[in-house]
């Protein structure tokens, strides 16, 4: 069979073919970058004129009572089935980075009297800058260790660990249940940021026992440009979660306007300033794409999806140097080395094959398994192909 | 003149009464809490489906190069001169509490040696709240000071003064100008709070000499609720600006990935994580409004509707213990004391004017010069008649 007839009969036989009409994609582009900017689920587009005509502009300040107020709870509710967190324990709002620092901060006064950081060495940058920014207002030095070598060097020095589920160049699965009982036995405290996992696999964190995590929700989740991001802090640490940005969102009376700071009990504290409304409804409408598919499914036609394209590359493109793990221990992207990644990259997108490339010279595809065709991917290997 | 025919013609000889056709707003509703909530422009809700359905779902991840990357600077540049700011020292992003924390901990350090951070005791709590928290992690004290005994009480030891320019209760606006000199004169650092003053009243940022300001987007700027806040750091600090919350975005070289923190050159080093679109270009689009009217302009309207409320408050309420300033040292709110205050506001909304309350007992009449008209504040003053 050709790969051709090969990919038709996938997407044929696809139990979530039906999923991609959710969403707002023109039919003739090959969205390959669902790991960078989700696409829109149609629901949005709507739910956003009702929240500006129907609520702000229809019900004014009272909105805010008519469930504006607790959206930060009740949407980090709606995401937590997806990263193996029970309820209670994930709050929305603010960016990736701004949570990465309540994180961290937090982190390092739950362990207190251990003067070093470990991070994730291939880490997403903002993680490495945040956390020495953090570090340097708690006394704390950072260590950047490969995350191979992370459950070799936590030790009894080590306050946090703050390490990436899914690497964002290579696409590499991090074993997030060995890692933490890895830096809990040396008394350590993780943080574990789920940015390119969230949405694209599961990811068992209470079953791990992760202490602190966040993500975000514009990639895999969907909810848009620059969407909030959440953190979820584990049953466990909530009495004792002390973050830095002790804003009067997060205060056990916030309209009691009262001078001294108490955090709320609950996730309740991770909260920082008034909620951005327009966009957290956004990311709630998209949430809707979940409510007949399981994360489960989701993975296994990402896997799929990559096993494919895998095997379409060895076919079309043979000797092209993927540095995505060609195991199950990957996310929902592959990865591909290439000389002059960004021009290579352009000419794809001109052909309608849209991905995306990072330093040093690799292009990413992304593998959404909510509205990734398998005749895209093929499509990005014929594309490649013709680079050559 | 009765007062109903005195505000009729107020409001038919008002040069902004068509402005609020540019709202939507229900004619029946007497909306007095802009101050809080600003009302929806029109123009927001046809923004938000261009930009989900052309943007997000037409262009995908290429509108990052087509307007998106820059929103924060470019809208910055379009607030700047609403608070006397030349262009190149506004960014918008995050909420006011995270920007108060980036500019409280940037001041502290533009201060070294100095032991202690003043802030104005009437503050808003959250300023409160992260003055705390920014000292915890500087090695400074907070001491509150009444605004008025700022200017005695800055010294040898202050390293920087925190003040609201308008206070949230009483609707007092304080010298800018004044307190800044004085704080200069003691060698410290001053942030304004600009959330109430911003849009109501004219700010003179660069002319005051002010150094750091955070303001608010959805209360007088009418951003939609829970909008981006701004930060305004002035030209002379911008290379010196050295904030905590070091994220990719702010970075000198965002998309080279690089493992070490560098700020980028100018005011874009105050920006942190990715800019939330969607709300950013809402904002973008409610300050349209402002194309063809100055601040001196819905200045002058405020004012005029505050006397006019006053004389409505004297003739129909006799006796209201109005708790802002009768002189013009206000800004766009007039307060009143009232016994009950929540269960008295609950009343008037059900009747159809719609302010706030706060503690302890007050409430609160916000005066938005683009949409508020006469008979509306006139019609505040004969419900809370009617409560007596």
């Amino acid at each position: 069979m050709s790969l051709r007839d090969e990919a038709a009969e996938l997407d044929a036989r696809d139990p979530l073919a039906g999923k991609r009409a959710e969403f707002d994609l023109d039919p003739d582009v090959s969205y390959l970058d669902g790991n960078s900017l989700g696409a829109p689920p149609r629901g949005v587009a709507p739910r956003l004129a009702e929240v500006v005509g129907e609520q702000w502009a229809g019900r004014l300040i009272r909105s805010w009572d008519e469930g504006w107020w607790d959206a930060p709870e009740r949407i980090g509710d709606r995401i937590a089935p997806l990263i193996g967190a029970g309820p209670g324990q994930v709050v929305v709002g603010d960016s990736t980075t701004v949570n990465l620092f309540k994180a961290g901060v937090a982190a390092a006064r739950l362990n207190p009297g251990r003067p070093e950081i470990l991070v994730d060495a291939g880490t997403f940058p903002t993680d490495g800058y945040i956390a020495e920014s953090a570090a340097r207002m708690t006394g704390h030095s950072v260590r950047r260790v490969p995350v191979g070598a992370l459950a070799s060097e936590v030790g009894p020095r080590t306050a946090v660990v703050l390490v990436n589920h899914v690497d964002y160049v290579t696409g590499e699965l991090h074993d997030m249940p060995g890692i933490t009982a890895a830096v809990h036995a040396a008394g350590a405290v993780v943080v574990w940021d789920l940015c390119h996992s969230v949405g694209a696999v599961p990811v068992p964190l209470d079953a791990a026992g992760v202490d602190l995590a966040v993500g975000c929700t514009y990639k895999f989740l969907n909810g848009g440009p620059g969407a909030p991001a959440f953190l979820y802090v584990a049953r466990k640490w909530l009495d004792e979660f002390d973050q830095p940005l002790t804003g009067w969102a997060g205060h056990a009376d916030p309209f009691g306007m009262t001078p001294a700071y108490a955090g709320r009990a609950g996730i309740s504290r991770g909260r920082t300033g008034t909620p951005d409304i327009l966009s957290m409804l956004a990311l709630d409408a998209a949430l809707d794409v979940w409510r007949d598919v399981t994360i489960d499914q989701v993975r296994a036609k990402g896997l799929a999806l990559g096993d494919f394209f895998l095997r379409c590359l060895d076919s079309l493109v043979p000797g092209a140097r993927v540095v995505t793990p060609r195991s199950h221990a990957r996310g929902n992207q592959v990865s591909v080395a290439w000389p002059d990644a960004k021009a290579a990259m352009g000419k794809l997108i001109a052909r309608g094959v849209i991905g995306d490339f990072r330093p040093p010279e690799v292009l990413r595809f992304g593998l959404a398994g909510l509205y990734v065709r398998y005749a895209d991917v093929l499509r990005a290997a014929e594309e490649l192909r013709g680079l050559r």
